[in-house]
């Protein structure tokens, strides 16, 4: 999967107006285009319902490319390079009729098609139909799908079985954007390449493992989307369900997309139901009311409501004890924590390695003694290993310090930018190497453990917990955790 | 033992115009004084045979101190402190009858006392006989003695032997200033504080452990004494053995002196015996002749002998696979190497991890998956763990990347200086705490182990290989490890 060849292609991006095209999917290819990995001809088809003409959309994303890209990575002879492969075609999704017209464009020539669905996911069937109607697709058609896919289990099988009808699971590529991030990826090699970890990464070396991905933004205009959804399906059941995956899955056979993610499942089918007797134990439910953020006062989620459902019940904030049940995680708590209007934007993993079994230092230092390996995504991605050792010094005599053996990737690897996950995840889809994709069994078996959880809530009937915007979530958010005797990480790497 | 107090007591530094007293001891003493270590009523009495005055004593003692520490280091109201407390009293060791004299001196105080012996060792049991024999010492005496005690097994025995009739073990404080250096005590830090490491400890988790302790200079003025000794008796018996001993021990069950000593006894028993069959394949003699150290051009060490002799068979580098018949350590070879005038002065333990049992990626990249804990002891104390990430950037795919997750010391620890090993030592002496210093069955253990080597090459009556001065050693140094399929590490951390 390491071999990068430029593969001849086109790439048809169905949704080219919209945010996550301008703001992601152009810098990403246009950044493509700068590192030489785009094949000459390799054509992108921005398709959208908007009635603008080839030089208005042609502006629209030299614009967005200016805004969201630094200035110092913008090559003018690339950008015109990469402007020029660009294609706007007028089309409305749902009518069937338009389909000619785009097969006759998508017809002058005939490199391999990449579909990207960068639309509302109820239309992904209706769009695959439609492509398949006008003779658009063949075998070497692979289409990408954005999330969310469905809003539970059976919306999401609906969704996926019809897309299924005309495309088998080799050419589906579901997005979970974090898959693309290096240092995502970087728990594979840390795992698999390094015995000293590897050696270690099961319930007799490791105490327990937190997750936490915390926003500091709030709902703000996504509020009437948001509201249907909620923390748990937005973030939950994809982002931090996947890293969980990777970091509790086997050792795969091999680096295979499907070695993979067979492990990936596996860990999923082992989750441990969370059930109504279970729920209010194991998951903390909150929303942010008014508070303030790194100094700026802001709104409460329901005051961001415009009032349309100013009683509304749905979290921002979630965090989750959660249990594998298998022979490697028995009675390891993963402790997943997310939530919006939290006090830092910072994503990390945190493994926790049992303490010495004996100790034979200073007996108040007995609590500082544990290994920690922090994983860090953002802000900064790098990782850092706590380890305790002597602390210097004359008067010191044996006394212990903790202390980060540290790799942070901006210092240590001497390359001007870390990718962006978008632009990791194109190469993979034109190399067609699916191993940063999700499955389509991933995906149903994540519903199920947190359609159970959605479903007690339900059933229950209670608001959640408030919390100040810029805390880092309701007290009984950490009182979950102190019960077990742990607290959560709060320091910077 | 951590506990740090201004213990009351007296120093009586027998040698105290040597070089050793000269270089280090008041040096370390000023630097104790500075830190407040020193309890105000502490006497130091520079015992020697020159027919100097107090006046020319405490200028000889200034003018070194000046050399040897660091300008800024000096704090002149701190040095007219030391100065204050050093009083110089003329002896003839050897001599019975000047001992009341001295006893005199000392009674001027009941501090306990403390004699350090930066003699010849050959005189150590005289030295001692005369203070019983003065009225000198008690229970509370403590006794320092300098390296190195014995020639052999036998000589090392009766010198002993000769101190243990005035003196407990519980008295005596055999010094290998190696450790005293905060790496090397680091060592228990990191072994017994860090499940990480201590969890993985043995032969089913360590493939090979190095040792190497490289100099760049050569012998020069100490050619005579030197040349008796060579690089195994000069190095190997004490220093890194010692090493050996604090990386391979089990875990004492406390920090006590006797709980750590009874731990590297056990290990130096368990040293696999080097016969004479053996002794050629595990074991490199090396004598350096011309070459150039770091561009200089220096002579041989045969150049250097003035001719006394001229086909010396003394080695001056040896490199030796040591294998510990225990448990822990069943197949686990130990690759001790040490040198005069080497590449670099290099001071440096590495464990060399197993390679994870599987291997998923590139298989190109299959050599460098080795995880490997760097411990450097000089030039720049500091711990270094050598893991494998993904390398960072577009096209790398899965490709790994070696990089270090560092603790430099003097970056980390925020403090001026890292303490000299004879200020940690001289603190403990000065404590009563033993865990730095050799017991006296460490020694001869050690010179057991050596003396069958050394009795090795004088049975076979051949000459050492020869190496030129600049370079890592002969080369079947080299050929040792790589007829193991491993090799000498000789990045720098």
């Amino acid at each position: 999967m390491s071999t990068v060849a430029k593969t001849k292609c086109d790439i048809a991006l169905f949704g080219a107006q919209g945010d996550l095209a301008l703001r992601k999917l152009f810098p990403a290819l246009y950044q493509l285009d700068k590192a030489n990995l785009l094949a000459p001809q390799l054509r992108i088809l921005g398709l959208a319902r908007s009635p603008i003409d080839q030089e208005n959309f042609l502006e629209t994303v030299r614009i967005h490319l200016r805004k969201f890209t630094p200035t110092s990575e913008i090559d003018e002879t690339v950008l015109a390079r990469f402007l020029s492969r660009l294609f706007y075609f007028r089309i409305d999704f749902t009518d069937s009729t338009a389909y000619q017209a785009l097969h006759q464009k998508l017809s002058e020539t005939d490199n391999p098609l990449i579909c990207y669905f960068a639309t509302p996911a109820a239309i992904y069937g209706e769009i695959c139909k439609n492509l398949h109607n006008a003779g658009s697709i063949n075998k070497q058609t692979r289409i990408v799908l954005e999330k969310p896919i469905g809003y539970d289990l059976a919306s999401s099988k609906t969704i996926n079985d019809a897309v299924a009808k005309y495309f088998t699971e080799e050419q589906v590529y579901r997005i979970d954007h974090y898959l693309g991030k290096e240092t995502v990826q970087n728990l594979i090699a840390l795992r698999f390449a390094n015995s000293l970890f590897g050696s270690q990464w099961d319930h007799n070396h490791i105490d327990h493992i937190e997750i936490t991905v915390a926003e500091t933004i709030g709902i703000e205009h996504r509020w009437g989307y948001f509201d249907r959804a909620g923390q748990l399906r937005d973030m939950v059941q994809n982002h931090l369900l996947q890293l969980l995956c990777l970091i509790a899955m086997d050792p795969p056979n091999d680096l295979s997309a499907d070695s993979i993610r067979d492990e990936k499942v596996k860990v999923l089918k082992a989750l441990k139901p969370i059930d109504t007797h279970s729920l209010n134990h194991h998951v903390i439910r909150g929303q942010y009311c008014a508070g303030s953020v790194q100094g700026e006062p802001v709104p409460g989620y329901l005051d961001e409501s415009d009032s349309q459902n100013a009683q509304s019940c749905t979290e921002t904030f979630v965090a989750i004890k959660a249990q594998i049940c298998n022979w490697r995680w028995a009675n390891v708590p993963f402790y997943l924590r997310t939530g919006k209007r939290m006090a830092e934007k910072l994503s990390q993993i945190i493994i926790h390695f049992k303490r010495p079994p004996h100790y034979i230092f200073a007996p108040e230092q007995r609590d500082i003694v544990e290994n920690k390996l922090i994983i860090r995504l953002q802000p900064d991605e790098g990782i850092s290993l706590q380890v305790l050792t002597k602390d210097q010094g004359l008067e010191k005599g044996m006394r212990l310090k903790p202390g980060p053996l540290k790799l942070n990737f901006s210092d240590t690897f001497h390359t001007q930018r870390i990718p962006d996950a978008y632009e990791r995840l194109f190469l993979e889809v034109m190399q067609g190497s699916q191993y940063l994709f999700v499955r389509r069994d991933e995906i149903e078996y994540a519903w199920v453990w947190c359609d159970q959880i959605i479903n007690g809530w339900l059933s229950q009937n209670a608001r959640p917990q408030k919390y100040p915007a810029g805390s880092w979530g309701p007290i009984s958010s950490i009182a979950m955790i102190t019960l077990d005797g742990k607290s959560w990480h709060e320091d910077s790497v």
